[in-house]
């Protein structure tokens, strides 16, 4: 779990563990509190209330609500980056790689359905320079999904009339779709719904020959 | 244009037209103003003061601000819903109504766009009732998708590994997340935008079969 910047100092010895655990609790009900009632309905007291904590005691991890309202939209994007930068880093074909990425992008949406709802809902919330911050790694990660469909294209994986910025932000939408329609305990999983537009997002951009070698592998393992 | 409900009685005879495109322009503003406000933050003093109206005339066209959004909402929504309609009902194979459907759905996104974020981001300010009316209608939207990619998977031109459902749900998240990134007089026109989304979901549904003849046609054609 991550730890807010710059306090920790205040967290170190033997308290440690307690303390990121309170912190970890604290940004999961500051994550729904946000969500159930919007981020200018919300109040640290409505969050202090539901942790059973005093409002005062808040200010021992935050410095105000916008803190926290930054903390849990910049860390499931970052949590988000990870998955998808570590994704797109292992050894395969790019093609490969994108299938994997969207699959762990679509996952990873659904397992933190209420933290993407609050950042995609209430990023406009934030004073420009820290939306900014929140921003470049947004283009970080459309920049993941559109150097692998480049490099994909470079090696005549991807066919030559798909332009990259435009299927990065197709597949990359259709992923983060996910979080309006998914509900936990539906008719299908995160796992089932990763691989079905994973398997979409692959095949609206391959070459035929791309596609035609990956249906055989597949035909091959199976 | 479409009237208000229950109001054409009021807007009869040889005064038909104005009262028509002052409904139009309320609509119009109203739906800025809840873009730039948030439906809570904005209120009918704000919309009378832009059309340079008294407020209490505002009340010959709406009940409340509730009204306002309400019919903002169904407004874009019901207009998109006959694109795509019309679009899927013209008589060619299903993947081709689709290809022109989502193209259709991209195209009037891009022109709606601050009607369609308003939908987007304000549909939970309805009551639970006006809530459902849209949502029915937002039913009808993913099932012109779903039938038709059922329509082609049992007509063999869509594989049959695609779940329906999730095919359309990917497919109308790639052209509805259009509404996040599309700027006006950007690189990209909303007929380019269209053409590709709508490519790239119909390779992603598609045979390879189904997938070579229409290479093929598209050949033929250029």
């Amino acid at each position: 779990m991550r730890q807010p910047a710059g306090r920790s100092a205040r967290r170190s010895g033997g308290e440690r563990k307690p303390r990121e655990e309170r912190w970890a609790e604290l940004i999961e009900v500051a994550t729904q509190v946000f969500y159930e009632k919007g981020y200018d309905g919300a109040s640290l007291q409505d969050i202090a209330d539901r942790l059973g904590m005093l409002k005062g005691s808040l200010y021992y991890y935050i410095q105000s609500k916008e803190d926290l309202l930054f903390d849990v939209i910049s860390m499931v994007h970052k949590e988000g980056l990870e998955v998808v930068r570590s994704r797109a880093s292992v050894e395969s074909d790019p093609l490969q790689r994108l299938e994997r990425v969207v699959a762990g992008h679509v996952e990873h949406t659904c397992r933190n359905l209420v933290a993407v709802a609050v950042f995609l809902h209430e990023l406009s919330a934030l004073p420009p320079e820290r939306r900014q911050e929140v921003l470049g790694t947004e283009h970080a990660y459309q920049g993941v999904f559109r150097d692998l469909i480049e490099e994909a294209q470079r090696e005549g994986l991807v066919r030559p009339d798909v332009e990259p910025r435009l299927a990065a932000l197709s597949v990359l939408g259709s992923a983060n779709w996910v979080y309006r329609w998914f509900r936990p305990g539906g008719a299908f999983t995160p796992e089932v719904i990763g691989a079905q537009l994973a398997d979409m997002a692959v095949a609206g951009v391959a070459t035929e020959s791309a596609l035609a070698a990956r249906r055989a592998g597949i035909a091959a393992l199976s």
